[in-house]
């Protein structure tokens, strides 16, 4: 990749308020270094957020927010748009064409309103509950899997806008499957996921900023450990 | 309003399947009219949905469809960038700035992620759930109101892209508050809001396609009791 550092040095500051674990955060650290936009990482603990993110983010008050020049941009999917149409040079994130553009956006939406939540419910529940966010999983990807025939990425033949938002499907789904105890991405069932899993893995910039295996299954076993105490707190069936 | 219909004919076959009482679709057919897009309309029975509905929408199999030279386009807040990057010769809908940009962006989320859902949760319940729903709305709508300090339109002195989207406040929360006995938007506490509400209802495109009150109300008045029979039904509190 060419070096456009100088280039982004000259449009100003730029950090982003992330932690490590989150798939909306990641999208966007994907999305700077293919930009090759340097920033300052601000690490965020979310049990103790910031004053700085819940002044920047008092909506929301979550991660990601982009800073640039001071200005923060929230939302994960509004901040890759920013991204893409401040540092618009060069490898531009969405395709030019009115309808393409609005089919990755369709289904970025649909990424992140319908099959995210769904893995995230299948994630954090247990039972016969589980097994109902599993099958409602199973039946969203059904329709992604549909999305990659005879394509390599979800833009097409190279890396783009929907590759970095269903990005999580491909670092995530692994922890999520290995700490709750399910399997949901079977090869047999979605060969187009996992062929695609592996093309975008290779990718030299992904590589770069995966985030630790090891790590990240700690802390997802913590998490939803306090979410399953939470929950069952809130449902009357524990002191 | 200049005549932009030669232009728009050139390029090509607009459809739009709608029903008039959907707020989804009604800021689509505002952004045709602004944008002076001829158009035909194709009335959708959502008791009774169309194959074609079903065929250009098979993941929601909801309106609005926007279909242009025989390609759909779903989701109304992607159908809106879709127009305005077409049809981009004037009357842009979002402002030209990444920055404003990404600020509607965020905005138009913030309407149909979290005040949208909360107001029809307090049209279709009744009793302590209503109150609840109803403060939860208060609450958005309180945050909302905050963004139009010194505004005259949410985008500024000209209607633009985040009026069309919070469009369903000036057209249908009056409704919801007639048909399910509540008040929402009291004009002490969202002064703003209010006024703003009069600037959008003065706008001759708007006005020209305003629903009539009187159907509206009949409308959903039975939409909202066949919603509470329905949770009724699901909760085993009817036969």
């Amino acid at each position: 990749m060419k070096d456009y550092t100088k280039k982004s040095k000259e449009m100003g500051e730029v950090k982003l308020f992330w932690t490590w674990s989150s798939p909306y955060a990641q999208r966007i650290a994907w999305a700077l270094k293919l930009k090759g936009v340097e920033y300052e990482t601000m690490y965020e603990d979310l049990a103790n957020k910031s004053r700085l993110l819940l002044e920047y983010n008092p909506v929301h008050k979550k991660v990601p927010v982009l800073l640039h020049n001071g200005t923060p941009i929230c939302e994960s999917l509004v901040i890759l748009e920013y991204i893409d149409e401040t540092w618009n040079t060069t490898a531009r994130l969405l395709p030019e064409d009115p309808f393409a553009r609005a089919n990755a956006r369709f289904w970025a939406k649909f990424s992140d309103d319908q099959v995210l939540p769904s893995a995230f419910h299948a994630y954090v529940s247990q039972g016969v509950e589980q097994e109902k966010a599993k099958d409602h999983t199973l039946q969203k990807l059904d329709i992604v899997e549909k999305q990659l025939t005879g394509k390599k990425f979800f833009s097409g033949e190279t890396l783009g806008f929907l590759d970095l938002v269903f990005g999580w499907i491909a670092v995530y789904l692994d922890i999520v499957e290995e700490t709750s105890g399910i399997k949901i991405l079977d090869k047999e069932r979605f060969p187009l996921i996992s062929a695609w899993k592996e093309n975008i893995s290779c990718i030299p910039v992904i590589q770069e900023t995966w985030p630790d295996r090891e790590k990240l299954i700690d802390k997802y076993r913590h998490m939803r450990q306090y979410f399953i105490s939470t929950a069952a707190v809130k449902n009357g069936k524990a002191s």
